[in-house]
């Protein structure tokens, strides 16, 4: 069930969440979209079995891969149909650990251009009670590519 | 099955093993443990539909993950019993793609220290012909902590 | 001689300010103090002869260590007299070329803690007739160690 | 002078050179190139006040700077006459504090490409009686474009 409070109905969320749909390891990781417009992505994440480490949190890796479709997905907001994007590398620092509730990941365009894409992503945490930390920060550099698909 | 060549029965084998099997999100993806010396530790993660992005290859959020806990045991090995480590922060460059086969990602301590420590971690592509490449380089930095469990 | 609009008669200024006057390198480059907060540092760079690059722009290396001093200094605005910073690491994306002018950094506190301190730094081109551009933007760690003089 | 051991008379360490010869910096640094071939740059660093930190130590702004131009003229010699690098980004972590001496940093292209080449770098510092120790590693990528003086 999706629970957000943005418009999902208009054509940059459809082309988001038709590629999300693509993402065998996202969609086994029930992530989620939530919103997205013009050089802004949000994606969600919750809490399960599957995305935990050695201390029964949030995993690194769950955290990792959630910014970079929250940026990546930000990069495909400025870019015409028929372009993708791959990630050429990020680079993340982890501010805090979290258990239960759900990560959410917002991916925002800092400088967009025709060989490299550059954004930034903020990684929230919720816990079950409504309390909002930042628990992830990323700075990532993309490149623009022919979709072939 | 766990078909490495090397000794996993060794006290920092043994070590990193018991760490791993802890991991809810590895045992999920199926990641496994090849090799654990002072200093370098290599793990394992085949393909399937759990790792895929929209394009059908591995998901950098994968390697991303498979790479991160390569570079966090390698730390580990250079730490005495009792201490665990945290990821402060990782930069990883993504250099192809890849579908199929396996990921194997070879974590190495560049510079331990009491306050932080940093390894570089190789991952590489196996294909099922057994064809190996570089696929992705990280630089990772970690935080000594207390074991809390 | 100093044009800043910001107070730098404050302890937090005076203190950034003792410190930047012993860095050598920062002298020489003339950079400056603008702005110290409890958690913001902002310092600025002429533009010179002493930090072009191949094609008379602003070298990558200045913008770089531009950017550590202010997200450094900003680090130390939250930690106790006694104690400094060192930077463990940083990653910065350079985002467009300018030349003249000079360069503005901000360095903003993300996460404060015992054992690590998280920053991220947007620098700023400003040209000659006043036109701001966001050139790099950095994400950075510090480690507090003990002041040694 | 120049007393590297190397041949700096091949086309690709003359290109190297007459680039280096350009940036502004890097001759107030009196940075030097000790090394090119295919895939490989050294350059190196000598002490002086114009590169110090508060401590008295290199600055990081100064061994930045140098892996930087380590890595980018390392991609420059995969790429035909014509063509030039921009850095789109580095990360770099430093491992340890040095005063006097030199500095020397290698960079080697990790994957060459048509939009993206990718490096590591070693900055090593070489102490007054020829000590040498590994003091910081860099990744970083880079953009080829065209040589446009």
């Amino acid at each position: 069930m999706n629970n957000t409070k943005y418009d999902l109905s208009t054509p940059v969320a459809q082309r988001i969440a038709a590629s999300l749909s693509r993402q065998g390891m996202m969609n086994h990781l029930d992530a989620q979209l939530i919103r997205a417009e013009e050089g802004l992505v949000e994606v969600a994440l919750p809490f399960s079995e599957k995305v935990t480490q050695q201390q029964g949190g949030f995993h690194g890796g769950a955290i990792g891969a959630l910014g970079d479709i929250a940026g990546g997905y930000a990069a495909l907001t400025v870019l015409p149909e028929g372009v993708e994007v791959v990630t050429a590398e990020y680079k993340i620092n982890f501010l805090s650990g979290h258990q239960e509730g759900e990560l959410q990941a917002v991916g925002k365009v800092v400088k967009g251009g025709k060989r490299i894409i550059v954004t930034t992503v903020e990684v929230f945490h919720l816990d079950p009670k409504g309390k909002k930390s930042l628990c992830a920060v990323m700075q990532q550099t993309l490149v623009p590519v022919p979709q072939t698909y």
